[in-house]
C-alpha cells in the first residue's frame, strides 16, 4: 500500500477545525459535545468515501468496517476540557489513511475505530471499556460530568446512528498510535516509541487524623500536627522507595486537603492520594506493602490516627509480541536507530483492548513532553514517521 | 474590698445564657449578633445596679465607668462561632464583680469594658483597635464578615446607644483576665499564670511553582513537583529552627493549597502560609531571614519559581512592670506555688491597651487546653483563684 502523508496531514488538520480553541492548535472537543459529534460526522464521510461501513454502537464509538475480518486501528477524537489537536485524534486519522491506502492497494483489509469518552468526561475511557465488556452500558449511562449530565442523556444525541455492538470477533488485532505525552522520545531526539506495555497503577487515600490547635498556644511538643506527619511520611517514602523502584517507576502526591486549613491554626487532619505506576505488578504491590507499614509506623511516631481507603488497583496491560515485533521492525525500517522500546505510563484504549485481542501501541514524540493542554504538539516529520511506520507494520502483518 | 465568688459565678452563668448552643457549655455570640447585643444590654444593666455609668462608644465598646480616674479591667463578650463559655467573657464578669466590691467598700475605683469584635468576625481586636487608634472606625467600617456583612452596618444596630469615645486618660492601667487556651498551666497543675509579654508573629505566605504533568509519563527525575519542594522546605525549616528557637517558640505551616489538587498529576504549585511567634522580636527577624533564605535554596534545588508575601508582623508587646510585680505579689499570696510567670502566645485585647497605657494580664487554665470550642472549659476552684488573685492585686495597687 501507498499512504499519502499530505492527504493524512490535510484530513488531520480538517479534524482540528471541531473544536478549534483560538488559543495556539489548542481544541476543546470532549465527548458527546456539539463539536466531538459533528467531528465523528465528518469521520463516518470519509469512511463512506473510502468505501468502509461506518457504524456507530450504542456507546457513541463510531466503526469504519471492512467487509472481511480486519486488522483494527484506531484511538478517540474527544479531547480534554482543554485539549491538545493530536492526542488520541492522531491515531483516528493515521488509521483513516492506512486504511484507505490498503483499500486503493486492494488490501490487506484494515478496519478503523474511534473510541468515545477516553478521555473521561463521564468515566475513564468509556467507550473501549464498554466495547470491552468491562464496563456496561447499564453501568456506564449512571456515570455523570462535573455539571450531573448523564452519559445515558449524553449518548441519546446520537441515538439515531446507532446501531448494534461490533463482533469482536471481526477483528485480528488492535493497534493504537498516539502522541507519548511525556518527554522521553524529545529528550532523546528519537522519533518512535515501541510500547512494551501499559502501566498498571494503583492509588490509596490516606487519612492522618491528629488534634486541631491553636497555633500560637500550643508548644510545638504538645502537638499533633497533620501535616508534619504527611510531611514525615513523603520524606521517608521517597528515601524507602529507592531500594525498590525502577528508573521509570513513578509516585505521587497529588491531591491534599488540609483540615481546617487556616494559618493560626495547627492543622488536625489531612487527607491525601498515594498513586505509583509500574509495569511490573509484583513491583506494584511490593510497593503497597511499603506505603502501607509506613503510615502505620509515621501514624504511630506523630500521634495519628490513620486510615487507609483503597482507590484503584489496574493491572499492567503487556502488549502483544506479535504485533510488537512487526512494530519494531517497521521502526528500524523507517527510523534505523531513532526509535526505542519502552512502556506507556498513561492509560490508552489499547488497555481495554488487550482483554479481547492481541493489541499494540505506537508512540510519537510529544515537544517539551506537553500533552492534555493546547500547546500539546509534534513536529510534522515525526507525524510523517508515525504514518510510515505503522503502514509498515501493517504491511508486515499479512 | 471584699469579692463575692458566688455572685460573680452566678452572673457568669447569666452570660452564658445569652446564645448558649446547647452543646456542653458551649455558646454561639459572635459580634453585634442578637445574643451579643442582648449580653450587652445585660451588662449595662448590671452597670446600672453597680452605680457604675453604662456608656458605649461608637465601636460597641460597653464601658462602665466610675466618676473619678480609675483602673480598668476587663476583656470581651463575643465569640467565636462555636465558642466556650468563658474566654473574654470571665474577664469581663470579673471585672463587673471587683468593680462591684470596690463601690460597695468605697473604693479603689475600678472601671470595666467589654470590647466589641475580638473575636474577628470584622476585623482582628476590632474593638481594641479602635479605642487604641490603630484602626480608625472608617477603617473599620469597610470590614466584612464572610457574608459580606460591613462593620459600618453591623455597628448601627447599636447606634441608638452609642456615644463619643471614652478618654484615655481616665484610666491610670488595663489588666485583664483570660483562660491560658493552652494547657501549660493545666499540665502543670498550677492555677495562675501572670503573663511576662503578648507573642510577637509574623506571616509569610510562599508561593512555589514547578511544572505541572501527567503523574503517568513524567519520569521522576524530569519532574519539578511542588509538593515535594513544600515537603523539603518544611523538613529543612524544622532542622535548622532548632539552633534558633526557645521552648516557647512555636511555628506552623496551617494552610496549603495545592494546585492542581489532582490524584494523576503532577502539583505544579503550591501556595502556603508560614506562621511564627515568639516574646522577642529579634528572635522573630533571625526566623525571617532563616525561612527567606531557606525558600531560595529550596527553589534552586527544585527548579522552582518563588514567591513571597508578607501577610502580617506583629511586635511582641511586652506587659508593664509595675502591674506585673503586683499581679505576682497576689498570685503568691492567694496561690502560694501554684502560679507562674508566661509569655502569652495568643492576641488579646491588652496588646491594644498597651499602647495607651500600662496593661497587664493574668491567665486561668483552660482544661486540656481546649479553646475555641463547646468543650472549653475551667474548673471553678481556677475561676474563684482568678477572681481573688486580680481582686488582690487591684488592691495593691491603691
Amino acid at each position: 500500500m501507498n499512504v499519502l502523508p499530505d492527504r493524512f496531514l490535510r484530513d488531520l488538520l480538517t479534524l482540528r477545525s471541531f473544536g478549534a480553541s483560538g488559543v495556539g492548535k489548542g481544541v476543546v472537543r470532549p465527548a458527546f459535545s456539539e463539536p466531538d459529534v459533528a467531528a465523528r460526522k465528518w469521520l463516518i464521510q470519509q469512511f463512506e468515501a473510502t468505501g468502509l461501513t461506518p457504524h456507530v454502537d450504542p456507546a457513541g464509538n463510531v466503526f469504519g468496517l471492512t467487509d472481511a475480518p480486519s486488522m483494527l486501528l484506531g484511538s478517540h477524537t474527544d479531547t480534554q476540557p482543554e485539549g491538545g489537536w493530536l492526542d488520541g485524534a492522531l491515531g483516528v486519522i493515521v488509521a483513516l489513511e492506512i486504511a484507505r491506502a490498503a483499500k486503493e492497494a486492494g488490501g490487506p483489509p484494515v478496519s478503523v475505530v474511534n473510541f468515545q469518552d477516553e478521555e473521561g468526561r463521564f468515566g475513564a475511557l468509556t467507550g473501549s471499556s464498554i466495547y470491552s465488556g468491562k464496563t456496561t452500558l447499564a453501568e456506564a449511562d449512571e456515570f455523570t460530568d462535573m455539571n450531573g449530565l448523564s452519559f445515558r442523556d449524553a449518548r441519546s444525541s446520537i441515538a439515531d446512528l446507532a446501531g448494534v455492538c461490533v463482533p469482536h470477533k471481526q477483528f485480528s488485532g488492535f493497534i493504537e498510535l498516539h502522541i507519548e505525552q511525556g518527554s522521553t522520545l524529545h529528550d532523546a531526539g528519537e522519533a518512535i516509541g515501541v510500547v512494551t506495555g501499559i502501566v498498571g497503577s494503583r492509588q490509596l487515600q490516606i487519612t492522618l487524623t491528629g488534634q486541631q490547635n491553636h497555633a500560637g498556644t500550643t508548644l510545638m511538643y504538645q502537638r499533633k500536627d497533620a501535616f508534619q506527619a504527611l510531611s514525615a511520611f513523603n520524606t521517608a517514602l521517597n528515601d524507602r522507595l529507592r531500594n525498590i523502584v525502577t528508573p521509570r517507576t513513578v509516585w505521587t502526591i497529588g491531591r491534599i486537603q488540609l483540615r481546617p486549613n487556616a494559618p493560626s491554626i495547627v492543622p488536625g487532619e489531612v487527607v491525601f492520594d498515594v498513586q505509583w505506576r509500574d509495569v511490573d505488578d509484583d513491583r506494584l504491590a511490593r510497593m503497597e506493602s511499603l506505603v502501607r507499614d509506613l503510615v502505620a509506623e509515621i501514624a504511630g511516631d506523630h500521634g495519628m490516627q490513620a486510615e487507609i481507603v483503597p482507590i484503584k488497583a489496574l493491572q499492567p496491560v503487556p502488549m502483544d509480541a506479535n504485533l510488537r515485533a512487526a512494530l519494531s521492525a517497521a521502526a528500524e525500517a523507517q527510523a534505523p536507530g531513532k526509535w526505542r522500546e519502552m512502556p506507556s505510563g498513561a492509560l490508552h484504549d489499547a488497555s481495554n483492548m488487550a482483554r479481547l485481542m492481541p493489541s499494540a501501541m505506537l508512540f510519537v514524540p510529544s515537544i517539551d513532553g506537553i500533552s492534555h493542554d493546547f500547546a500539546e504538539d509534534t513536529h510534522e516529520a515525526d507525524l510523517r514517521t508515525g504514518l510510515r511506520v505503522l503502514a509498515d507494520a501493517v504491511s508486515r502483518l499479512n
